[in-house]
This record gives C-alpha cells, structure tokens and sequence, in this order.
C-alpha cells in the first residue's frame, strides 16, 4: 500500500534505523501478504530504509514469499528462534535505534528481543499508520458497503414473528458469503429489549408483535471492513419510539453537518466535536448520553484510526472512512442505533453505507 | 469454574497477595461472563486471596455484574482510569506483590500500571491455567464435536463436481449455525492442490474430478471449541494417495496406541513424544515432516494448553483434552490430514470427535 518514500519519511521522523512490526493488520497492510491469523503471533515484519523483512515460521514461509516478492523472509526454528534472526540482522545491517509498537510487543517478547541484541528499542506507536486511504482501499470498502446494502436488502423478508436472533444472523451470514465475502465481526441481531444492551450477544429469542429489530454487522471483502446499523419496527412504532428514532437519526444529521460545514470553509473537522454534537444533541432532548464512541475510523479492522469520542485527538481529513453511529438506549426497555460510514474525497463527505434510514415498520 | 480454595492456592505457590489477569479467555474462565470481545481490551480482572474484581468499560458494567455476582465490578471513565483504580484498590487492600500476566500485557499497559502503584509486579504466565477440564467442561466439548459430526454428514451430500470451497465452507457454517452453534475459526476447504496449504484460505476453486477434498473446521458451542479435519476423495484415488491415506491414519493410530498404552502402565504420556511417535512414523515412510505440530490442547480457545509439539514440556493427563492431527503435505499436489479430539477420563483415553475416518470416495 505505501511506497518506499513514505516508509523512508517516516524513519527519518522518528530518528529511527528500522521499525519493528508486530500487529497483524499493520504487517498486512506494510506486506500485502493477508495470510496470518490475527489470533496469533505468526510473523513480525521490519522496515529499514531499503529493506522489508518478514519473520515468521515454516507454515507461512512459502505463501509469504510468493505474495510478497520484495519482502526477504526469515523463517525462524526451535534453534534459530525470532530474536536470534532479528538480532543477526540488527548487527549485519548495524541498524542501531529500533522502534517498536510498545501498543502490541508483550512484555515477555520485549524482554526476550532486547536480550538478545544490544540494539536500542524506541517505543513508537504505529494505530494511526492506516488512518488515511489511498482510492483503491476507499473503493474496497465501497464494495463491501454495497455487499452489506444487498444482504440487508434480501434478507429484510425473513424479518416476521416468530423468527429468532440466531436464525435471522445465520441468514444474513449466509447470504454475505453467498455474495462472495465475509462478515467482519459478528452480526448482532437483537430484538425487543435486548436492543437497549448495545453489544447485545445474539441469542434464540424469537420476534414478537411490536418488538424493535435492531440490527448491526458488516461485511469484509478483499481484506477491506464495512460496518452498518439499521433498526426495524415490527408493527407500529409507539410515539416514544418515533420521536426516539427521529433523535437519533437527527443526532447523525447534526454530526454530519458539521463536517459538511467545516470542510465548505477549509476548516478543521475536530473528531471530538463530531462526537460532542451527536452527543449532545440527544442530552440535550433528554434522552441519556451514548454509552460508546459516536463512530471510529475503519479500514482492515473494523475499529481503528481515527476515534470518534470524547478523548480523540484527530481531526479528520481527506481520505478518512469512519463510522458515526449515534444510539439511544433504555434500560430494559429497547434501543435505536443508526449507523453508517463516511469517507472524505476531494473535500467533499461521501456516505458509502446506502441502505434507507427512514422509520421503517415490517 | 474454579473455586476459591484452587485460587488461593495459586497465590500462595507464587507468593503472590493477587493476580492481575488480561487475557480474555481467562478472564471468561475466571468469571463465568463470556461478554468480552476477544478483539479488544474490555476488561481485566484482579483476584486476591478473599476477593475477584472486574475493571471493565460502562458498556460492559450492567451485564457483567449480573452474571458474575459475587465479583465486585469497577468501572473505568476518562477521570479515573484502569491503572488509577487498580491503584487504589492494591493500596486500600494492602497488596503488594501482584502477579501479570507477562506474555500478554503490553509494554504501554505494563508502564502505565506500574507507574501508578508502589506494588510490586511479578512476571506470571497463565498459559496452564485451563489445561485440566471438569467433567462439565468436557461435556460442553464433547457436544461442540457431536454438532461437528452432524453438520458434516449434512453437508456431505453438497460435496459433488463444480461446488466451490467457499460454497461448501459457506453451507457448513450455516448448518453449524442452525444446529444452535458457531463455527470456532474459519472452516478451511481446500480442494486439490490447496490441499497441499496447511493454513489454506478457502476460495473460489471449484471441485474437480480426482481431487482431494480436505475439510478442517471446529464448533463453538457454550463457549467451548471443537476441531476435526477429515479428507475425501473425489472419485478414485491414486496407489499413491491411499498409501498416504493409510500413512496418516496409522500415524494417528501409532500416537493413540502410545497414550493407551501408558495410560494402562500409569506411566506419563510425554506430549513431545506423542508429536515424535506421529512424526517419525510419516518421515520413516519417506514421507516430508509434518510442518506443524502434532496436535494442541483445546477448550475456551481453539489452541491452548497442552501444546503437543516437538518443544512441549507437558504431560498429558487426566482431564485434558487435546488433538491428534497428522498430515502429509506434497507441495503443490496434495495433502491429506486427518485429526480428532481426545480426552482423559478415568485414566482412559476417550475420542471426542466420531465422524468416520476411513478412506472415503465421494
């Protein structure tokens, strides 16, 4: 994804001879080499002014070789483990200021690294490399944005009483694998008051008359995240719950004007405000504060640079993609959440999520 | 799962006054709330010789406590964050040496942590802590892989020329899914000479005639994994795939006539000498190592203790529950890989997984 250059820059940033990365999605995104769980530590990868380096075990060697034809890999063994074939490397290349993720490394990994090479480790933070997008990664998400639209859209008429949580998450799975991808996380169906629990854990309860269909997932196609939320009425909604869904629809509107304005005048887009706005819109109707961010940065995680919360320190900018996700939830009672992505393109706000917003009953 | 007593005495072999635990899985393990996500740091928990403590998000506060009630939950916020309530509690409480978990805390958490407490923080792996499962435990795996074996006889008859990986991984996911379960990673198809990718990634290729068919997936059902693989033939094999076939199954067999047989001389079954047994077999035939261990302990993960590799230092025991998963791999042709899970029980040595494994055209 990034060009020699800008690995260079960075280096030269940070007065560093070589960076060590541990992350999973950081080593995809620096390698183009999508193949190690995120589950375990397969592989680290490091980056010097010249050169990229893949360490990683027999299993992975091959793959990782073929996808990444520039990248040397060092394949580590019960008597060559990591840190002996990084540290050779350290000296042959009399690299000397290392960083590190110190957001990632364990502390028994860095013990065991720093004791085998008189190397100096720098701890440098790698969460907002990915933040910024080039076209083609917008694109992907693009594409798993509309894959995400079409599952909804087919399995809308499995929505009636009587159906579970499970049975309805199963079917919008299927139906996303069926389009040729994945879910990115796993899809939350929740119905009733089991909407008011905002990472409510889908469950066999069955859909009743009048019961609120909240429904949160998202697809990931060619390595690249969509997420979108979506609340159905079952029957009627009651007048409670209309001016509750208009709130927080109208809480999206309001955060999402306010980028519109800021990019309109060249003005920074302050991720805090956008979360503040979203946030206080709701307070301020009386309803309670969003106990979770009001969006994230998204990409080949589902949550990663830029937050959209009360502690960011980002602004965002060209080449974002993020989520504004504002909600409103009543304890044992039911919840609304509408959630879509954003991305920022030639400084104009795009939305990529396209599935309908207005109040919908089943 | 473990009552106070186990813990207690743990403190007391370490020297410890508490333990501070991150890893997610044993946090489930330790407080019967399975709510956190895998992906993230929620939470961390904190036992003591009298007490456990949950420090966790608003988010997860309500639920958390409703279903661990007799462990105190402390909530961390923007003015009081975790290491500042971590602080406070060691200091009220007088403790003073405090075990980590060194192979999962971060260099950052473990800076931030001891830069707000006077206590001291002593390195402790947790990596054993699951290795010996309770009769219920064991049920709960033992159903997992009763709804593997389901669910692959049911998909068996979709298994025909022109059906893609992706197609028939996707078809097993949903009747996993629809049998009240979740698949425990993500279901590996690999057809023909994908066959030959330990780690395949299910794809688009389509079944052809004479291929292999090697299917290795795993359930999660009530919180705990199963994990089979099982290869078909798709029409007639080869002199040469049978003898491979057969080599594989007797290498399984080679590692379980070795555990019963030590199991009935109440001598130690050496994990490292399981993965010997099972690998010296296929190399002794002229056959290429296996390029990954001989198996794995499983339960709230898919891969924990015991490990059976050629570095294990582990015996397996009474309660534990492990693969046997030998294969043979010719790169770029073929592999085949049979694997099921084991338990002890009573000193006997029960097999969990029951699909057939017998040479199967298709």
């Amino acid at each position: 994804m990034l060009d020699k250059k800008f690995l260079g820059t960075f280096l030269a940033n940070k007065g560093l001879d070589a960076m060590l990365v541990s992350s999973v999605h950081n080593i995809s995104y620096l390698s183009s080499y999508f193949g190690f769980s995120p589950l375990e530590r397969d592989a680290y990868l490091l980056f010097t002014h010249d050169n990229r380096y893949i360490f990683t075990n027999p299993l992975y060697s091959h793959e990782a070789a073929s996808q990444s034809s520039d990248i040397q890999i060092i394949v580590h063994t019960k008597n060559n483990p990591f840190p002996k074939n990084l540290a050779t490397i350290l000296s042959n290349k009399k690299l000397e200021n290392i960083g590190f993720e110190n957001d990632n490394i364990t502390v028994v990994e860095y013990l065991k690294i720093t004791s085998a090479t008189p190397a100096h480790f720098i701890a440098t933070s790698l969460d907002h490399l990915r933040i910024t997008k080039i076209p083609s990664e917008i694109q992907k998400i693009k594409n798993a944005c509309e894959i995400g639209d079409i599952a909804l859209t087919t399995i809308k008429k499995y929505i009636k009483l009587g159906v579970t949580e499970k049975k309805l998450a199963n079917l919008l799975d299927f139906t996303i694998k069926k389009l040729g991808a994945d879910p990115s996380f796993p899809t939350i169906v929740a119905f009733g008051k089991n909407s008011s629990i905002p990472h409510h854990h889908t469950d066999d309860t069955s859909l009743k008359t009048q019961d609120i269909v909240l429904i949160d997932f998202g697809v990931r196609h060619d390595n690249y995240c969509s997420d979108m939320s979506r609340t159905f009425f079952n029957g009627k909604p009651t007048k409670k719950q209309k001016d509750i869904y208009a709130t927080v629809l109208n809480s999206q509107h309001k955060a999402v004007t306010y980028i519109k304005d800021s990019l309109a005048k060249n003005s920074p887009v302050d991720a805090e405000k956008v979360d503040r706005i979203a946030r206080e819109y709701i307070t301020q109707r009386g309803y309670p504060s969003i106990p979770h961010s009001v969006g994230h940065g998204i990409g080949l995680e589902v949550h990663e640079a830029p937050p959209i919360s009360p502690s960011s320190s980002d602004n965002i900018g060209e080449g974002m993609v993020f989520s504004i996700e504002p909600g409103i939830y009543l304890e044992g009672k039911f919840g609304v959440r509408i959630e879509d992505l954003y991305t920022i393109q030639s400084g104009k706000l795009i939305q990529l999520t396209q599935s309908p917003v207005s109040l919908q009953e089943i």
